[in-house]
């Protein structure tokens, strides 16, 4: 849609359809919800002002990018959002070129836009980067390390600080703080004319710092004054939905030639009352009916997630010295009924994966059991934090990675693909996988005994089911859940011993199932002793093939020169996409039919 | 070394010894330098007023905390600083109970600080953690990750900012800047008391917001009010090398149950006139005449990093797209070289890994080539953005990775020991790596015409000697060097080809050897072929085995069901130690004398 040469009532017009479309498809298809809602007029206030043509649009996080969506080419299509094969919930190149970049991880949007703008400054360009960033997204070390360069190189960018007071949880830390002093300060302007000439009046001589501490004056009275000390103009608070004050403000901010933050306060949920306002469970949603707000999916069956918060729940109560953390995730990881019940134990770091993991570290060192609970695709983001703060000091950290596997319809950045090929080279890890509800509790009494670092990973949902009872977990113990009489074995880690286990009851043959357990240690004695039983092995987990499960036992085999057939059933190599579960590990024939047909 | 109870005219002499103790044993065995020189007062100062005992002391980096060794029961011990068997460079908890946390990456320290002061807090524990982090380190996401939570939790924690105006090369970026006019506008301070009495009587009346901008106006004063508005307290500017100002300082933090910043200023090199000031080459140093400076070593055969360097110079002077970006290490990657040539296209951003692969992607995206040339344990810190922003995208990044393998003195923070592993299972990613000088120039041209990401790996030092002449880099070829009339085959990958090829002048077999080249994506058809020929493969590769180029091999042999013995000499599942390069890898087993001893 052209919004450029609209007028105000038109464009005004166009928040309100964009707004409907989004309550209409999201009420019935589910997906991001109060935080694009409460995007709308800063994303058409943006595309009025800016060149979505020419001018790079980066969206922080991109989950707030449904108008983007509406406003360039995929008015009908966003019926498909978030489904397989549909459009993706984040921007996405592929989809359409007014996507920049691809965003499902926060706080990256700063460091493209100053990769942006060094780059048409080279190419001697008239475009200007505008950056969509939500307070959340402020609290992450890339945004400080984008601005620190920012700051410096003075580069014309304007980033638009969509202040809804609230990253998806409640506002964490100093910096949120901070920007709420900020709106609710604004009144306090107008005193700036009066410091302003008391300076210039009490001014010592002939002093080059006059200048310097006249600006430091007016920054007094900037709100925005932390950003000013960075080297960044400020300009707010202004209001979100404004539409009039957003397009002025952004006009002078585009044509001030230098990096400047639009301080904009907006409503999360904006235009649907029941979802307006700090609700976290309206971030993302499924199917609701519009009129009262109910959603009209019945619970599933109990979650991994929350069995595990059932488990840590009991585990802290038994034992004093059980801490944890999460960033900003709390109710993804079921860490928020910890931080209610014991709120001097468990913190929410905000969006700070590297500092959770290295506090944590301390923590452990310092005699206490942390739990630090994150999806494995964010605790990409501490890697370096593992190896040099937990595992080359041999801590008891407990790392809980939830969200491991296939995600659904989140999507290609969101995928829990590779989190044991990561960590399984790290020298003390212990990594390990529950199959089930029971062996969950099981192995987290086992983390909690842990003499060093150790690594739990748990699928997004429920778990399969599985028949076998469980035992206790033992290091490196694997558990052999029945003996086969066909020369197969199937190897199941984690939620893969459930696929392993309803591919042996569709297969005409009797299978021994093997449940891993561990993937580092691995279970030597056993998986020798079964060698010499059975010759073709098949490995089911989710996880990449690259450095994962197999090739953790190829490399034993190999070591221990021993000769059988393996073939995995893990990921290939490439990015996995969005959609309902089922249907993606359809797509990527891993259903157990398909399975059964591939062994056959 | 008792401190605590001595007199301020017995600490200067304490500092004085130190200084002689560092200056005399690094001009004979080299260490880090001038960084530590110049902690020596604040170190002796934390020294006096807190106790090691109890007190966690935190060192940033900790290349600064020769002192801290010196007065922790290491002054004989001192003499094997960085040898092989001898003290580490670094803190180290093994050596000495006063060693809190390893470190030897950046900017860690306030997050474990936080993490300290939350155990002591729950313990309810009368200590205090105290903080000494360098200027350079304070560029790092981590540690606004840190602060946030800090400055939102107000734990009792004293930061000691040590301000030498370097971190290892210039000062870059806004913070940099920011403390820069600090330390320049001291004694503006006086200017406080006028405003302070100005803003009390211009207040507007009843509102609670006067309080606040009371505060407010304070900051104006406070040359720290970065820190302020964060929430913490600050102190300073004061004399990094007054050790009286320091004690009265550090005593009054203490005391303050908060969190509190002590900017000092300090002179890096102090008390060794020829290494004062800013002169990145006494960061850290080999032997040297204490008489007048000179460097006693000659000159090494030509390192891999010059190689690199010259060959990049000559690629940007060609291709106009080609830029490029170091995280503070300008010299160390030999990007300063074109940094000085075009300092429009090579950016050093500071201690800032995940802007440094994140705003490269973006360039990337608009056209350009980007070089990102980092040590292979620090691109651990830009992990997830490696992921998220270039291989999801299929960017042409060039991921120039110095440093891989065995990096010496620095160890077990250093090696880099784990690139492949961790990078070899993302999609889209290729990874290569060159034997010597002539295939390095080979691999970049190669790498320059890449359609997709692209890593090249190559040690610290020089390249060991191959006599095989080279050929052009092809996407997925290994080229190989010769046939052999044995049944064995060695492949090589890497600084590993020419310890293939010493290893096999030194076995009275004629042995082929294959240079691998690419371990992503592997050479399939020559491979197959080559199994075919030779029976037992032997794989040479300065890499960690779990997710490793043998690792990789046995992917591709059990995927296509071929069986040949194979056996890697990669490093095995532990963290290396440092020392002289050459001596550690024989403790390792790893000099073709032992590894045809171990072949036969």
């Amino acid at each position: 849609m052209e919004v450029q040469d609209k007028s105000l009532a038109e464009l005004k017009q166009v928040c309100s359809d964009i707004r409907e479309r989004i309550i209409d498809v999201v009420s019935r298809k589910g997906g991001h919800f109060s935080s694009t809602l409460g995007a709308v007029e800063l994303t058409v206030a943006m595309h009025k002002v800016f060149d979505v043509k020419k001018d790079p649009f980066i969206y922080d996080v991109s989950h707030q990018c449904y108008a983007h969506k509406l406003l360039n080419g995929r008015w009908e299509e966003f019926e498909t959002i978030r489904q397989y094969k549909g459009l993706s919930g984040f921007t996405k190149p592929k989809e359409n070129e007014a996507d920049y970049f691809v965003a499902g991880h926060s706080s990256t949007s700063i460091s493209l836009a100053v990769g942006a703008a060094k780059a048409i400054q080279l190419k001697k360009e008239n475009r200007v980067p505008v950056v969509m960033i939500g307070d959340g997204s402020m609290t992450a070390g890339m945004v400080y390390e984008a601005l620190n360069e920012l700051g410096d190189l003075k580069l014309p960018v304007v980033i638009i600080l969509n202040d809804n007071e609230m990253s998806i949880a409640k506002p964490i830390g100093a910096i949120s703080k901070y920007l709420s002093k900020i709106l609710a300060g604004k009144y306090y302007q107008n005193f700036k004319g009066k410091v302003d000439s008391f300076i210039r009046n009490n001014m010592p001589e002939g002093t080059t710092y006059i200048a310097k501490r006249m600006e430091e004056a007016m920054k007094l009275i900037t709100p925005g004054i932390l950003f000013e000390e960075m080297g960044l103009d400020y300009i707010g608070p202004i209001d979100g939905h404004d539409l009039e004050e957003i397009i002025d403000t952004l006009e002078i901010a585009r044509d001030m030639k230098k990096p400047v933050i639009v301080h904009a306060r907006t409503v999360k949920g904006k235009g649907y009352k029941i979802a307006e306002g700090q609700h976290e469970h309206w971030h993302g949603v499924g199917p609701f009916n519009v009129e009262d707000g109910e959603f009209t999916k019945k619970a599933a069956a109990k979650s991994a997630t929350a069995v595990f918060a059932d488990a840590l729940v009991e585990l802290a109560e038994k034992h004093e010295n059980v801490v944890g953390v999460t960033a900003a995730m709390p109710s993804g990881t079921g860490i928020d009924k910890l931080i209610e019940k014991f709120p001097q134990r468990f913190w929410d770091v905000a969006i700070a994966e590297q500092h959770a993991v290295t506090s944590m570290a301390a923590m452990a060192k310092e005699g206490f059991k942390p739990f630090i609970t994150i999806y494995s695709t964010f605790l990409q983001r501490g890697f370096d934090q593992i190896i040099h703060d937990v595992c080359l000091m041999k801590l008891p950290v407990v790392f809980a990675i939830d969200r491991a596997g296939i995600v659904g319809n989140d999507g290609e950045t969101h995928q829990g693909a590779f989190d044991i090929s990561y960590l399984r080279f790290i020298p003390n890890m212990i990594l390990c996988a529950p199959r089930d509800n029971e062996t969950l509790n099981h192995s987290l009494e086992f983390a909690y005994e842990a003499k060093g670092p150790c690594a739990i990973r748990y699928p997004r949902g429920a778990f399969g089911e599985v028949d076998f009872p469980s035992s206790k977990f033992e290091l490196g113990k694997a558990e052999l859940l029945k003996e086969g009489t066909s020369k197969k074995l199937f190897i199941g880690y984690g939620a893969g011993v459930s696929r392993a286990c309803q591919t042996e009851k569709l297969h005409e043959e009797d299978i021994a199932i093997l449940d891993l357990r561990f993937v580092k240690p691995l279970d030597e004695t056993l998986l020798k002793e079964l060698s010499s039983k059975y010759d073709d092995w098949y490995v089911f987990s989710d996880s990449q093939k690259q450095g994962g499960v197999a090739s953790a036992i190829l490399e034993f085999l190999n070591k221990e020169n021993l000769c059988v057939n393996l073939t995995s059933f893990e990921y290939e190599d490439e990015f996995i996409q969005h959609g309902d579960t089922k249907l993606v590990e359809e797509g990527l024939g891993l259903h157990p039919h398909q399975l059964v047909e591939k062994i056959k």
